[in-house]
């Protein structure tokens, strides 16, 4: 079939998307990217923030997006990139998530077990590599960091990567969280090439300051809201149940096809035939099965589908330190009596955990600022910096979930 | 459980929703409330405009925000509505699309055949109503339109009720297609009532039209884009399809507990047992059945499914006339040679029909303008009305879909 | 002085605007240009919508940035373009609009009679280009019309023109009235040349009719306002009245050094001197000058000077039909007791006059929409065109204006 | 005349503020409030920012509906406020800036020598209250924080006060500058009032960190943009300037009767005489100046207003330290060559100061968080708080001024 060359796609976060290239139809159009509509971006947050419903497919095709933007800026700056490598940098971040699976960040242990979602991801472009026989050579040269060119790199994975540019707008867009907008128009304007660095200049260090700042937010408010913990955790408590069962010969537990496999036959290393049933998993799999244990006769994996089903979630609550052992105790003895738990059931209904983040930590992937002068300084070190001391500790918080009264 | 009794919800069309009341919070709760959460509002549409999956719920959560503010404008306005009728208009607006199942709009005649969606919406009502112990007597009573002021209904169901002041807002904002952005913000502003009728200030006519116009772009450009209808038929026909088998005697059609009810055992009377199934349907039971019968012996049925799957969408062309019965037989002929169909096999690979819209309809549910003077008069009526003559007349759009070369 | 290679410009409405040629620098930083700052676009229309206080500065350099979008895409669909055009259109639409005076649809024939706006863009073009010694030569010919590629002249001036695009979208963002918003951006995607004539393709036919029902509304709500017009005819007859005290030899009428010269010297014929003069005018000499004449001793313009700076704007009617000399001479007579005026003053307090606008004239600068077998069509023979009709008759509304109770 | 009851302005930035109160009808429509009209929000910053040239009487009007918004909200917790101190409240911040002159930051010590604007706003509302009949009565007692409910005083004027909340939004709405954006609206949900206190629920910490660091980036961008400070500078040079010539009896520096009273008899005592004059003060009197100035024979206030009119500013640098003397002496020469100044006009072309900003300070008007047992803690306090050391220590910088190459 002949491609067509030009194509928009409305977006209503940045505008129209142009796609104008035969090679980047072809990623798209592919079974492996389609499958990307079927996974939401940000997994279980629309269960607090309704409009949270956007896909991995939309947030690669905005990252994309941003590429073509930064590149066109730079090129204006005249820094040289070549027709092959604007092509490659553009195909690597389609591409930079294509190893997803449903609710990764909650259950990339659970289904997958050992294997990253970036290690996918590289799988997953060498497969389509082979079959585009050897175009994306150089997306994968520069995926992978092994390009002469550390810029191109950067551009898809650093600290001022178009994947986090695209997140953070698109993720704030869809939960209404106006914390979380960040000027990226400025920072793509003020992008520059330093030693084959990507730097920034110096004028836009308030709107890299107020990155990261709302970097910091969307973590604390959004992505490890006490809510969405709960409902993340509650998942990967009913696909636990699930496998014990299925260990104890319970075949009840099978449900669809693409799941059963990396249920019952997959055995942590990814070759070809389990890559292409990787390909096929979506949020959907998970979905239906949990809606299928909703009415299993094992209490523990009916129950907790059941909640989670019709969001009758477990109180979540997180602080600074660890929870007294006293309090758990506390907790666990209503839930056994609300429940009439045996003690080994226990762990599923009250259980305790921790979450980290770091606004900005000083020494890894550093951001460059560019000054008039053509000196380049690291951005804690400025004046009256707003990016130092404090904001590049990183926030431990503990977390407990426990059936509501 | 004690309920809270204040809470607010982000949502990035509107701002901030807020609930205050229980009877509130336990329509949101319930769990045939939550099953809002898995039915796309905009089915298929996501496959051209990949932002469009919002859902139901969130629909019917703005949709609310709106009637809280239309009825606060009214009463400041000193139009006399007591706490109960509030109470009451914002449950139904709540409520208004409780009885939709998935993709609803093409799927209606097939799941639950001859029972249509709005009287499913009052029959789950009244199951509610009975649960809630009569609360929602008057709710039922202003949405089925018998109750003394009409004015209240036609919030819920009119030309300018808040239904479609919320779905053209959320999805014009959710595909990005700024031809659907209406001023609802003026319109609320403008609303007031006469003689027991919802009646619109004269001098919110330009917001009125804008809102017309709105519509009818959003029909021509979005809800009946080609790519759209191509997708909503090509679900259609598979479903036909499975029905065929299955009554063939195929078992392998079945999938999922919810679906099958409908596929086999629904009778086509709605009683309290199929109710109860019904709220249990959702887009996943859809989905997941396709994804199976993407892999099913039956070339017909996983030809399309595999499509639809993998977004390899039929070709459809629109046009202000039916098509000549010789371009038709032509792509017959080229299906036929592609796919090695056999007559019988012809009508799910090619396939015409008609979609029909009117922007305003003179005579039915009039929009009437508030002048100074108290006097009271239809919208075409005005000189040199935008909404007049041709834009009241409906626009009939002949389609065809066929395989792509 | 060395000028900057790149620089950009926070713009609300558009993002970030790049000036990045030395040429564009230089009108930019003219005084001609800088001028534009202290010129209200929308002259009145902020006694009505409080934040239309946006300059024309602003306005030509949003036309210029969505000039060089335009560009763009063109040359993205291989619309050749060379750099010296692409140079000159753009200089072209910076400076459209250099030759417009304070509050010009008002006052144009009164401050330089018998001389049109466009006129005066192109004599002070034509001054700075002698100053940049030729540089301007193209724009110029762009700017008339002369130059063999029409669709230059068209991206300036025609129904679909970069001005238009603007102050559209500028002038509904700042008054805050969403009737206004247009989908620019995805005009500029859809812009395509044919046969050296700007078109349309097809598929923006939407987006189109909403950009002509856009301008439609935004006459009536905004530029046509009932309350604009007082406050712009208020303004008129004040200078009438100026001139014929100082006609009478009143020499306190003299003001300001810019102003009085075209008060008492102008003699109509633009020459060098007048030009330097006219490119000193600003809306702060009329606005000083009304401050000052509302403590002038003659009763009239005292009054209307007094009246219009705090905002106590007579009252203004808008029909579609010409008021009834019985009406007018009521209202003639309440502003003769109010006011005790004698006979020749009664004009400036109660006068008539009317407002025409036509959405879209058939048959004058076309739109041509391309279809995607390459055929040309004019938008009003597209079947259930929106635009046909009614829409392309001109609308005349007369208005009446008197004193407030 | 009698006055509406209900009317509606468009305000691009929160969308419709609606009046609907006699007393606040009287206010608005004052000659003192229309002067508003005429006093840009952000003085010179549209030179840097083409967009802020919104206006002093808007923001009132945007503070104004975020108090509707705001006791509406503590209202619907059950915060009692009764009917007269909710209008009172409106009414005072309505006017809370009513005493601001022309480019008061700049100017005011130069204009109104030792008087504050808060105290000009205060003796303007007295002026008002006896026109009014002591209407205004309760609104000056909460305005100077003597009324018995402290928290209407602070929504005022505070840390979360409705000027502030409103000059941000509207700030960054009109500079395009998006590191200004806060979510007002989830700050005015989690407003709270506890012993007469305004205190704000404890999930809304993110937005009021938020809301800190978007002060603080407002300023650093923008209210201290160095071209910014360049631009006040130089007018206040210019004022000083005029000044010295008027005392040296130069009489051509009398411009206009407004701006003369202050230059010429004003004696630093604010009386009745004063208080009117000062209220016809407006930009346009120091505009109009200025231009006028700019071909005054004198060469120092003729070159100074002619660079400021036409945009040909000083080149301002800013660091975090005092400027070396050499560095200075060394733009002293330049200057001094280049201008041929003498030596007692050079301060007039290069000069030095600083200027400072906290973005919380700890211990003065702290911002209280209610937790949801009921117990409240200063923001600083909070575990992994973002507001808290760096950030409560005051930020000074240095500026020089000096003439560009």
């Amino acid at each position: 079939m002949k491609k067509p060359t030009r194509k928009i796609i409305n977006d209503p976060v940045h505008g129209f998307i142009t796609i104008n290239h035969p090679l980047v139809f072809k990623i798209i159009e592919h079974p492996y990217f389609q499958r990307l509509r079927r996974i939401k971006q940000m997994a279980m947050a629309s269960l607090v923030y309704p409009g949270a419903v956007h896909t991995r497919l939309h947030h690669a095709l905005g990252a994309y997006h941003l590429m073509c933007i930064a590149v066109s800026e730079l090129k204006d700056k005249k820094i040289a990139i070549t027709a092959e490598e604007e092509l490659a940098v553009k195909c690597a971040i389609l591409l930079h998530d294509i190893g997803h699976g449903p609710f990764s960040h909650a259950l990339e242990h659970m289904l997958v077990r050992g294997v990253h979602h970036e290690d996918l991801s590289l799988q997953i472009m060498q497969a389509l590599n082979e079959e585009f026989e050897g175009a994306l050579d150089l997306t994968i040269d520069i995926f992978t960091g092994k390009y002469h060119k550390p810029f191109l790199h950067q551009l898809i994975s650093g600290q001022l990567d178009m994947d986090r540019m695209d997140y953070l707008s698109r993720d704030s867009f869809f939960t209404g969280v106006s914390e979380g907008v960040i000027g990226y128009g400025r920072i793509l304007k003020m992008l520059s090439v330093d030693h084959d660095q990507l730097v920034i200049e110096e004028k836009g260090i308030h709107s890299v300051e107020k990155f990261l700042i709302a970097r910091r937010q969307m973590y604390w408010q959004v992505y490890l809201h006490k809510t969405v913990i709960a409902a993340e955790k509650m998942m990967v408590k009913i696909l636990q149940r699930a496998r014990m069962l299925y260990d104890q010969g319970d075949q009840d537990i099978i449900v669809s096809a693409p799941l059963d496999y990396f249920f019952v036959e997959f055995n942590g290393k990814m070759d070809k035939a389990s890559l292409d049933r990787f390909c096929k998993l979506d949020d959907g799999d998970i979905e239906s099965a949990i809606k299928k244990w909703s009415t299993h006769p094992d209490p523990v994996i009916s129950r907790l589908s059941n909640h989670l089903l019709n969001r009758k979630l477990f109180k979540c609550q997180l602080q600074g330190h660890p929870f007294d052992p006293e309090f758990i105790g506390e907790k666990q003895q209503k839930a056994i009596k609300k429940y009439h738990l045996s003690q080994d059931q226990l762990d599923y209904f009250v259980f305790t955990g921790d979450a980290v983040n770091t606004t900005y930590q000083i020494g890894d992937e550093n951001i460059l600022l560019l000054s008039k002068d053509g000196s380049v300084q690291e951005i804690s070190h400025v004046e009256n910096a707003l990016i130092q001391g404090a904001l590049s500790t990183p926030i431990k918080k503990f977390y407990i979930c426990y059936p509501k009264k």
